[in-house]
């Protein structure tokens, strides 16, 4: 994330705000935010959204996930706000949505649903 | 692509793949390739994928795509083949596997499957 | 849906709610509602969600859905309630939640994000 | 699988073939196999592939899928192939193909990407 440039904009249990600047260098051939670019702020949303219900010392890692692109990412300002689903002992689902911003005018560009793991003391395993 | 560091290293009509050497600044809190840059390739092998069989002077977009992370994202370079699996009139349907290496070492870190649109003369149109 | 016994709750312009009352044949080798049987009331869910809003004569055919399957489909009845998050030209994107109830108790049991195609006058093609 | 009419065509360890017979009662308004019919085959297919490789008494239970809808489900036979792609201790990722058989022709109609999970002791849980 600090290579992107996101910084966490608000943390409450079980939900998550993202903050993404746009950057010239992320974007596509269309001079669009790329979608890769996209689908990691979202990810990371669920992720941290995922993380602040689980207990200290656990370490999250995303299974899946599954992202609509409903708009090209034009606008000066990204927000990718994570919620849970459901947590599970092992398993957590989430979904975020990212929306755009220019002045007054916003815009949703993407819905992701993802699928989170805990994980405790296991570095380097996925599963 | 540019700003990641990704090269084309084949195209083929309906298969594509590209390369990325690991970099750290594309790194997640663990050390390993960030999910989204993971995604961002095999995305990206799919939307190639899909150019690949479509008439001069279209572009493609992502219409929404789904990944498994299967292992960490660890090694020295990541080779994202993209393949159509069905090419339609406005969709084509994409397949991506992304797999590490390491020295003599390969594993497979993510399967995608994903939905690109054919688009013509409506830019900054996602639909 | 005539064969699963579903009908319709409620249609309003983008949202409509199915019921299905749960029914032996349609459980899998547990005695719960089968995956693929929640799958498709959330996917008629949202196939009912995208084409309330559009125009007359138009049929709707599903191009892809992801579904996390949240708690097992244990329940005398189940809901889904399809929702459209944007609906595009071509494609509508929506989201569906299958809800089991068993007396007071309520739980979610599924949670859909699907894309729709809308088609005129051409059966028979998904695309 | 029983109340569609679905058997077991093979089993080898991570692959699974099973194969569904046209039925009218199957079918969505257009006349072809129903999206949510031809979901429940290819994740069982999964589900089963899944289950072939985990030590006896383990259940399995589908934590979610992803499926493509390729072309209308038009044929008198329709086969689901699901392989396994990677088996972890807690999950399985698989993929699924559906194809339909209509004398001679063949038609893929459709692709799933399923993360299965197993189960030991712990009837009624999804996690």
């Amino acid at each position: 994330m600090g290579t992107l440039g996101a910084r966490l904009l608000s943390v409450a249990p079980g939900e998550v705000v993202l903050e993404l600047p746009f950057d010239k260098r992320l974007t596509q051939q269309t001079g669009f935010l790329h979608a890769g670019v996209v689908a990691a702020i979202a990810d990371n949303a669920c992720g941290y959204a995922a993380l602040s219900l689980m207990p200290p010392g656990t370490e999250v890692l995303s299974v899946e996930f599954k992202i609509n692109l409903l708009a090209p990412g034009a606008g000066s300002v990204f927000r990718a706000a994570g919620r849970v689903i459901r947590a599970g002992r092992t398993l957590t689902v989430c979904s975020a949505e990212v929306v755009a911003t220019d002045g007054d005018r916003e815009q949703v560009v993407a819905l992701m649903q993802a699928t989170m793991m805990s994980v405790q003391g296991r570095p380097g395993l996925s599963d």
